[in-house]
């Protein structure tokens, strides 16, 4: 018999996948150049050339064993090797190898990291506004997702809140900073203070709560924006990092796990995703993907855009009266509607042709996301049609 | 807490990988061309030029956005396209991109074709000799993997053990042909009369019991074999698909799922896949390795060393007195063993540098495999111990 469970989830659509086709269609009557589009977040600014570059040299350089035969099921360990060199030069940190696990992106990542440290009916606590995708990449692994309402004064984490939410069955909490949908960068002081209470509850419920650190958007962070390396500050960290967003490449599905080394069982851990990876047919990202991120890891595609097109569309919004903090990372926008339903506001926005997601699936009701990986030409273009809906409607 | 499940896993270490270790450490003494190194399905045979060069053309020709962004949860619908019509031609039959989902080989579609058609609890079987990764593959969902006893005097299906251990909860039989370990291709009459029982017992019981048919080695087929393809036979047939062996690529991460067009809600089926996805972090293969295979489904390695490999080690096998049915494909030869305990066996033969794997982990006890994807010098001159050890010890 068909799985009930997905049949299920055929009937609820993605808003945002559902906008940006709309977007698309509509592209496609008035020339997409006339449709401001920031529905999905899919990066625009080319892949660096080295990356390309280094595939055609491995391709004439490597061995057709080395290039496309199989990997070691935890990634290849000069790739390994790699990716712990640059993070213990980048940010202090004791990496080696063991503990790396390569895997297809954050996606591939956040699957191995909650099978690792839950089992079904445990609970993996998480802040508004959240990924929506993090419903499905919990909840399917049989543990289950619990969403801590926002601090929506400045998007940082609502901690009385979270400390009500906190039990027994947490085994694992999971945060996204730069943050996917509000752009905010989690502080020192935040992380910091985050730590403090899982390290105080692990010791109460007798067992380590984990932080898995969800960082796709790690490297693209605005100038003068405090953003800690979440790991430094508490031991029982594991990263998940996806090299979409920093090298514009999440078709190639690339990315890696990292525990911190100073988590007890920190190898081991590894190789438990080695054997996860057998149950859900994982089994390495490809082998020439991992070979060209080894070689472009200190490299970003041209990423200042999204500090330009977040100053553009900052300096609009508080112009034209919205409330919403200011981003300190990612290539997202989160204003507050200026109605309380955002879903009417974003359908009276799409009569000109200027299209947000509604913040309702982000754990967030009443605001919005901008996804401004676009040209900032357009970016401009669109303050005006944006100038004009406000005028016209409110 | 760290999930016991896969900490026990740990303890249970692969005899294939195990070998495969002793093989390449034993090599590092006497050099390894001195090894008769039979462990490893790695195919040896470089990837088709062909395949190499559409790589490096397409980064020249397409878009960055074509080749390195997000490609569409359930791959690339050229690519799907391509497939679609290429399995058309080839088999006669009728499949659209709607029937057709991209995957990280066949490891990425079992995981897909599992979950699509068993909820935790149903049961899953196979035949021996069988994959011993199906044990993970299944049992990891949640379903139970249970294994058909071997008919070893011709490898093909022991239909009466078949028919006595199929039950209400059965709601998927997982076959693998040509096979890997025995070699063996199920023939016409085979595949006809596992037809058979099907219709008749989803009759029965009141549910469609699916064939998974995974088939990574279908290209690799000798000289004058009967290789039904075996969707036609059943009209509730998911192909699983790598491009691993064809193209001699299994560390690109490449193949497909294919619902039979004529399977009730086989377009519905396909949709699902990508809801799984989400929950299990695939997120589509790379695109870039999408689009290579795309240009490169008419082509395979050079696959003919397989068969002349074969023939050498049948040859000597059956020369020597061992019983061993010949192999109508992959890359396989699964003789009995000379005494009934085969890792005795294996072990003695390792002092001959000849390093076979016993198949008690196969569920075909008394027998070993050997994969034969090696230089054919090597085969013959390993033919040479082989005699040796034999003379010497029985």
């Amino acid at each position: 018999m068909l799985a009930q469970k997905y049949v299920d989830m055929l009937e609820r659509k993605s808003v945002i996948r559902e906008l940006s086709e709309y977007a698309v269609a509509r592209g496609k009557e008035i020339g997409y150049e006339n449709v401001f589009d920031y529905t999905l977040g899919n990066p625009s600014v080319p892949v660096p050339e080295s990356y390309n570059n280094s595939i055609i040299r491995l391709i004439g350089e490597k061995s057709a064993m080395d290039l496309h035969g199989y990997s070691q099921s935890l990634g290849i360990r000069e790739v390994r090797d790699a990716v712990a060199r640059s993070l213990n030069k980048r940010f202090g940190m004791d990496y080696s190898l063991d503990h790396i696990f390569m895997t297809s992106g954050a996606a591939g990542a956040i699957a191995h990291a909650v099978r690792l440290v839950t089992v079904p009916g445990d609970e993996v606590l998480t802040f508004a506004p959240y990924f929506p995708e993090y419903g499905p990449y919990v909840n399917q692994t049989g543990a289950v997702l619990k969403i801590v309402p926002p601090n929506t004064e400045d998007f940082q984490i609502n901690f009385e809140a979270f400390e009500s939410m906190i039990n027994e069955k947490t085994m694992a909490v999971l945060i996204n900073t730069p943050n996917n949908p509000s752009g905010i960068v989690y502080s020192t002081a935040t992380v910091k203070r985050l730590a403090d209470i899982l390290r105080e509850k692990s010791n109460e419920f007798g067992h380590i709560i984990y932080l898995i650190s969800d960082e796709p958007y790690r490297e693209i962070v605005f100038t003068g924006v405090d953003a800690p390396f979440v790991a430094k500050y508490y031991d029982a960290t594991i990263t998940c990092y996806s090299f979409s967003k920093s090298l514009s490449v999440p078709g190639d599905r690339i990315g890696y796990l990292a525990v911190n080394p100073a988590c007890p069982d920190a190898a081991k851990m590894i190789v438990m995703c080695g054997q996860i990876s057998r149950g859900i047919g994982h089994n390495c990202p490809s082998a020439i993907i991992q070979w060209a991120v080894s070689e472009n890891l200190y490299v970003t595609s041209d990423i200042s855009v999204y500090e330009t097109n977040m100053n553009i569309l900052y300096d609009a919004l508080t112009s034209l009266g919205f409330k919403v903090v200011k981003p300190g990372g990612t290539f997202y926008i989160f204003p507050k509607a200026l109605e309380d339903d955002a879903v009417a506001f974003c359908n009276k926005a799409k009569e000109y042709d200027f299209i947000g997601v509604p913040a309702d699936s982000f754990g967030a009701p009443g605001y919005f996301r901008l996804a401004y990986c676009i040209e900032t030409e357009k970016v401009k273009r669109s303050v005006e049609a944006l100038e004009r809906f406000v005028k016209e409607n409110y």
